[in-house]
């Protein structure tokens, strides 16, 4: 049952690079790997208190390391207690004024935002021993027989990266413009219309918007900029779950696809060696076992996602047929709604991908003639055939696309029965602006 | 793993007709392939737009060419481009006097016809090979040992396509007949009950039922007809996406029935080589990477049919309990309601022939002696067992009939429910009809 | 792929008994088949119109033959007018005095009655040729090595049909109690509370509960007699269905237990030839096939079964916790709603103890040594687990114990959401009894 | 089919601890086993009145019979008409006062912890042959080359038990600090602002807390704490019938774990002997064979503990908004409702567990290679990947991670729309104190 020398040491796992100086030559910085591709985005997030790691910047993955005591530690616990005030100003401000499904959704997003800080600590600590395996892994994508395919690994793992990023601060953008345009239109309209006097300062801003900050805290013009600072951070974090899961999604699918590649190459070749199959399934074994062990460590964080953006997504499909006041509420209302089926989506069918790319080489495979038939491919089909290979919640659910449709299905019909009996409430208007 | 010299140029898909010399001498107009068969039934669709391919006409699909400076691509933009006009009249009408669930359904109408129209431009572009593809593989099925079924495939194709012309023409002039008598009751009833003088005129029929166009464009009889025009070919698009996939259907089932046939002939033989079930696993396999690469052009139009198909359900459902103020009203709801639902039921279940008829042969393989057992047919049982084969939307679900009845009974629960708080509503009555 | 010729008239399925002399010794009469087990129940059901076939009461399947010009259709027909009658009266009614919800129920009732009259003798058309096939293949299961079960086949057809019968007239007997009582009371409380002098009559008991009827046909005692007599019929239909369901699976499943007996008698024995085992999986196909071909026959009564026990049972569920007037019709209602949920459950597990039958031996065939492990114990077990061995409704869906897992889970859900809503129709309390 | 002799008795199931000479030897209080591990739980239980059996205190199985007339047994009869008192007058005031969802919760609390009581009796009767067999396969893997996992057999067992009955100590707790409060303070407040003279004592309490009890019977002191222990040891019995399904799924999940940890170490051994391969899936078979017994005899337990947590679950989570009066109030049902929503998901995954540990080896299954890969690697592949390995409800649903999330799915929906019409009704407040 062992499989030769030369992969020992991967199936430890938590081997030691320094020991095997043979490889210390291997010059990572040229090669196509995941951590390479991904580093630039996760060293951004740390930024934002997120997987807080060291050696992040090297090009080996031996020097990436966690530590209780360092900068990016100390960062993260900074935002968790920063955060922490925000999230109980705002529990006590609740229950004073009484919970209902309307004003929890801000409740919601501070404490989803917390356990994703959490679950990423956790994952930084589970983080240094699996990129080492996996790196050592993708070594064998490489070099041929596999092919560097159309689009390299960087780009794909960057590309939804750069997109999500961009799209993200464009909606915090208007979020912020909606905010700010809502409460000047309200002072002029209510000087003018009720003889109020009142004049546009930062400071009524942020008292009006963030009131449940200041019953805890007091009002100071810090205060007020740290509440605007935590507040995008959090964003920043609800966006990079999503994100972090497209990534690694997009990481293992390329390698997934590139034993697909090599399968359909060999479909013109007159006479395969059984060998050759070995080798090809026990890479493939490879790539399940790996993605075992991805999945091990993030699906706590693909679980708070899924539970996030349908909650989410719920209520804002709730909203969509609420009167706003201002064209500006419109379009960031609108904007946001898109944004966030869109990523909702996106994440789920990046997810997939990995799914489909482990299927895809099926049909190559049932074609293989009788002359090249052998146990190995056999054993390959069934396994392509009965096992689900995919990232999962918890293991309770796995990312595929029929996944997908049946959450899709199951929100559409809640919303239509919803929908169908809120219109007395969305008939009613909107309340008087000056009270 | 080469399959043999003789189906090479199989593979390539966009393989040249003109290259291989002998193959001219085939007389395609001799033989019972799908592009003769469904050829007549497109052309009749580039009439309205649809598709807009040259060369149809011709026998052999080498003839069949995507070109954007061609004769039906002109008039599919000219088309795209007037339908356009109504979209936006309609969405700019609903803006006007705010959205709800009831006057929502024309916007969806146009949409989903626009978007089909689109769809069906792409799927033009990818047709020609395809075509030329599908027609190569059909060959092998003209020649024994496989034989003509029963019905030939250009009979089946084209049946479910006049049935449902017939239909849906029957449908279209209900609606019209509906729409005119209620005008013209409408104006008796108010002319004589409240005095007004009004009279029955084809402008004003006009400008009282596409109200929301005449806030686009002025009214003049041109305009007039040019609605009704466009109107009516939107409708003869809307019934031909869900035509278009019955006849695919028909034409890929067609084929695996005659697989399964040629199985069960074998079952009286007493011993079978294996080559010959060699031959029949390589045709299956075949015919499974065609359902794939027409899956893979069509499957963006199922998702749209499909959704278009049961939103119009549970509309129409969800009116069945409504009253209505003329005789010819309630005879074109319930024809236009069990028009719908039967299309619907149509559509998934000739759908869902492909995936009955690819599993019918399993049962005689089942029975195979152990003296004529081999791998052969341990694998062809074994992807039979496995393998879903059958149109999908955009892979997110398979058309089987498992799928038919898990939606049937999302929608009548989901109607159930809605009914019983309905109740209020219905009560209510008509509106005044001189207002 | 010859399965040798003592067996190859079975493969023909209408065959020809009589051409077979050595067969004709057979004494069909001294053998446990399912003919000779459901006859007496088929012939008690011919009395109430269904299934009209000739030569039941024969030992033999081979006299049995469906004839337009018999007896029984003459029964059938005559019953299928009177019902009629009955049906349109009750849609002219509720035509007049508007659909809803709950006056539903009744043409539903009607019209299931109708469709499965219909049904039945479609089925009476296919039933020679079919019971002669089963009766061919069941030869095989009356003779060693199979082993006659602890309780006869006999007894296990007609005990669910003698139970459902008692249950079935004892329902009926207490809703012409509940009718009649209920009747009874309204006159004595209407005489003494208002005044009004009613006389407790047969003719009025009749016009007042069947009222419906009488706005087609005029009152008369005979029509009166009449009218009890076809509801009563009716009821008898309605029952029937589902016995019928409940002995074809008692029948069907009798032999997978059969087959899987003799399979766990072999665990003990040292040494297992493989014919034994090709043998085996050779009954094993026959029978999935005969299951095949009763299912293609009795699918859509099963269909038709189905639909009208979940509709009857959410109508029931809904009404639960409805006010009533007497004592009696609290009797009934229960005794009513208890004997349709428990009667759904049993057609519903019965079916589905063939699909458990069926793979009942896969745990003894997994415990096959290496010793006696062939291709022939493979395929058995790979046919086992792959292969749904079940009725079904239509393909639809198939008769297992976990839809109806589904099933409940998804009426349950549907009952709770609307019990909580309809609190507010159920305190309304009753209407005056004298109006 | 023989699987050698000294397993043979195994199969019988119900086999003589006494005939074995040899076996009497063993010293089973050393060894850790399931039997040894649950009798002190089993033991405790007795003294609520659960699971009548003698013997249980000594080290052998052989010695565990259920006999009618013994101790334990007198006591759960005892118990069983005790609490039927409470059952009966709860069902005798429901029917006076008129059922509602609201007030029905208690009678479905006394039904199921009756039916319980009466299912735990069945399983009783059906013990002593199953912990026999169970042992003597156990015995199996307390030898090599079976390891003794990390934490033993019984510290597993043991820990749920152990952490379940404080929880529910303290759910008692505050339930009767809730009650006692409520009262009391009620007591004051309608003295102090009503000028009612109500004194606090322990009758008064009882009386009213109770009050369904005494239409029944007479209230006297001793009444008074019969009701309170009869209570109790309800309370016990409910919580119970999770415990002991989550201490059979630990017991079985460790099996399962030995045979995956010896496959694990397998895989660094060069070359694997067939016979090994062919005692593991002995193993396995035999430990799926087990399973089959047990969920057999426990499944009727599974399928009212689901049915109970899912009912009392829904209950909970529609009160969540409900306003309360005394904080005690709020932490009783905070604490109550996170009690049972906690519990629920702990039996649902720990018996999810079975089926994990099942399915674990299959990945280092699917890595042996081609040198040591044989016809009983692939029959134990193929059995892992089709057989659904777990506990049942009556096979309608098997206990899996899967389920569990459609399970969670549904209640999550259903409540959601449930909560979102239930607002009016939250709204209305408290009822007067003191009325």
């Amino acid at each position: 049952m062992a499989k030769g020398t030369q992969n020992k040491n991967l199936d430890e796992g938590n081997f030691d690079f320094g020991i095997i100086k043979s490889e210390t030559s291997t010059d990572y910085a040229q090669l196509d790997l995941f951590h390479r591709a991904a580093s630039p985005i996760m060293l951004l997030a740390q930024c934002f208190a997120i997987m807080p790691l060291t050696g992040i910047r090297r090009a080996s993955p031996r020097h990436v390391h966690f530590r209780f005591k360092s900068v990016p530690m100390i960062v993260t616990v900074i935002f968790m207690m920063a955060s922490s005030v925000l999230t109980l100003s705002m529990l006590k401000f609740l229950l004073n004024i009484g919970v209902t499904a309307k004003n929890f959704v801000g409740q919601v997003f501070f404490t989803c935002v917390q356990c994703a800080c959490i679950l990423f600590i956790d994952l930084a600590r589970r983080w240094p021993p699996l990129i080492r395996y996996w790196t050592r892994l993708e070594l064998i994508f490489t070099k041929p027989p596999y092919e560097v395919l159309k689009r390299s690994l960087s780009q794909r793992v960057r590309q939804p990266a750069f997109i999500l990023i961009a799209l993200s601060l464009v909606e915090h953008g208007l979020y912020l413009s909606s905010a700010i345009v809502s409460y000047k239109q309200r002072v002029y309209y209510c000087t003018e219309n009720h003889n109020a006097t009142m004049g546009v300062s930062f400071d009524d801003y942020i008292k009006l918007n963030y009131d449940y900050v200041f019953i805890l805290l007091p009002y100071t013009r810090f205060f007020g900029i740290y509440v605007l600072v935590v507040n995008g951070t959090c964003t920043f974090i609800w966006n990079y779950m999503d994100l972090f899961i497209m990534m690694i999604s997009r990481g293992l699918a390329y390698r997934f696809e590139q034993i697909s590649k090599r399968i359909c190459r060999l479909e013109h070749e007159d006479r395969v060696p059984e060998t050759t199959f070995m080798e090809i399934r026990e890479h493939y074994v490879r790539m399940c076992e790996l993605l075992e062990r991805v999945d091990d460590a993030l699906s706590s964080i693909i679980l708070l996602s899924c539970a996030n953006n349908l909650y989410f997504v719920c209520c804002q499909l709730l909203n969509i047929f609420n009167k706003l006041r201002w064209p500006i509420n419109y379009i960031y209302f609108w904007y946001s709604m898109l944004y966030l089926v869109g990523r909702t989506a996106c994440v789920f069918l990046t997810a997939a991908t990995i799914n489909d790319e482990s299927k895809s080489a099926l049909s190559v495979l049932r074609r293989v003639s009788s002359k090249n038939w052998c146990v190995e491919v056999e054993r390959l089909i069934f396994q392509m055939s009965t096992q689900t290979v995919a990232l999962s919640g918890k293991k309770f659910y796995f990312l595929t696309r029929r996944l997908l449709f049946g959450m899709a299905g199951t929100i559409v019909t809640y919303e239509l029965v919803l929908l169908q009996f809120d219109e007395p409430n969305r008939r009613k208007g909107l309340l008087p602006l000056c009270a």
